[in-house]
């Protein structure tokens, strides 16, 4: 079984977008919006697609930690307007999960972004290989 | 002449509102929206309404500086959700402008603030008093 | 007894001080550091002062909730740099204790501010006035 | 010839720190300073690195432009403290320079991070390959 690819600058590989209105202070003195705005926009999506994912299953202390973020920064970016971030799964490890981000300004991909987000057992704080029934979840909401 | 008070908890007194998404780096670790990311949503408002208020002017170096920031909170506020930021003019004194903002969750006052704006001569650099057509302009529309 | 008055644009106000470092992203597209990153310094100050008050007394669900900030811009502050924040207690109200700030690059102060925050009782969800053995130290804080 | 590689964890791997206070705003709702603090205390090491690279060769139009951040988060870190970045040169592309941030608290190191910088022509808006000069001293800069 070969590996889904995902291109993050498509708007057609989101089914959910969230908006992020931008910021005035998202501006830094280069004129345009700081990398760093860039990097809360993506949290906003990753919030969406990874925060309670685990809230239907019945595993107490199963969690995630958040372990890498790449940003990609296709176009600048200005105040004022308003930003689409899509998000959705894109992979899953034995013990971690990777997103998937795209942000749109109308059409136009301004930055890309992959998250990993570790599984994680708050009882013993450490990573862990979830369980069967979130491997299977995860991997129909990838291939969906 | 009195000077004309405005209530800015009340979602009537403003004509013009512009909305922020909440961001998830907005809460801190008491778990809700920190007073400085408010700052960051009155900014928002006070672009809208101070920015652009001297381009219809012929005063080249005719400009505002940010002098004083108030700002009082009224209720916590969470993540996820959009506020919508409220803003109008409400006094003016020789050299300086002050706007006033309410920050609303639906008909919910969170906050309020008053900023205030010197007017300030780029070329001398130093704070002004305004041309008679700018305050009769400010004047109408705090009447207004 | 009349009420004393602390001039915060002076280092002598203050007996403490704690360094904030400007960050790149704390500059806006006027390419000085953005008003809202100052509300940020001031908080840092703020955490110091009052955060922490209540801890040598035994008020079970005594606490403070933030309700007024007031800052004073008075320079332009640019990256890179540390400013000092230093902060006291300057005034009580009946529930409330207000504290000053004075942020410092060298000698030179970049701006004030003043915080209100309300004694607030957790089990009633309410302001309340202080016990007295609160007001009692917070006036030896304010006078000391 | 091949490529160095650099343990971005190691204090002993980096020449120059520069150090960042954490804020109290930093930290989220989860209790802990927020990745995108991280990303703003990154840039703050970045600008140390690769602003002024360009300064002191005769190019004129020759600029960078940031294509991507990579972000390892290794362990939490919580207000109040003051972390270090240190920031080296690790890697040279056509177009392309890689710079290797370590976050360290202590000899603790809470985060890496490697950014990618694109050689830029402001007078034709596009990426470049840099002049032979540049491209010595950039290597010189990775080897040392």
């Amino acid at each position: 079984m070969t590996e889904q690819s995902f291109d993050l600058t498509r708007r057609e590989t989101f089914d959910s977008f969230t908006p992020v209105t931008i910021r005035f202070s998202d501006q830094d003195s280069m004129g345009h919006v700081n990398n760093v705005s860039i990097a809360a926009y993506v949290e906003v999506g990753r919030t969406m697609i990874v925060q309670g994912l685990l809230d239907r299953f019945d595993h107490p202390g199963l969690d995630f930690i958040l372990a890498r973020v790449v940003i990609d920064y296709k176009r600048e970016l200005h105040y004022p307007g308003t930003v689409e971030v899509g998000g959705r799964l894109i992979r899953m490890g034995s013990k971690s999960l990777t997103s998937g981000y795209g942000i749109f300004l109308g059409n136009e991909c301004v930055a890309t972004s992959e998250s990993v987000n570790v599984f994680y057992d708050m009882n013993t704080r450490s990573s862990v290989v979830p369980p069967q029934d979130v491997q299977d979840a995860v991997r129909e909401l990838i291939a969906g």
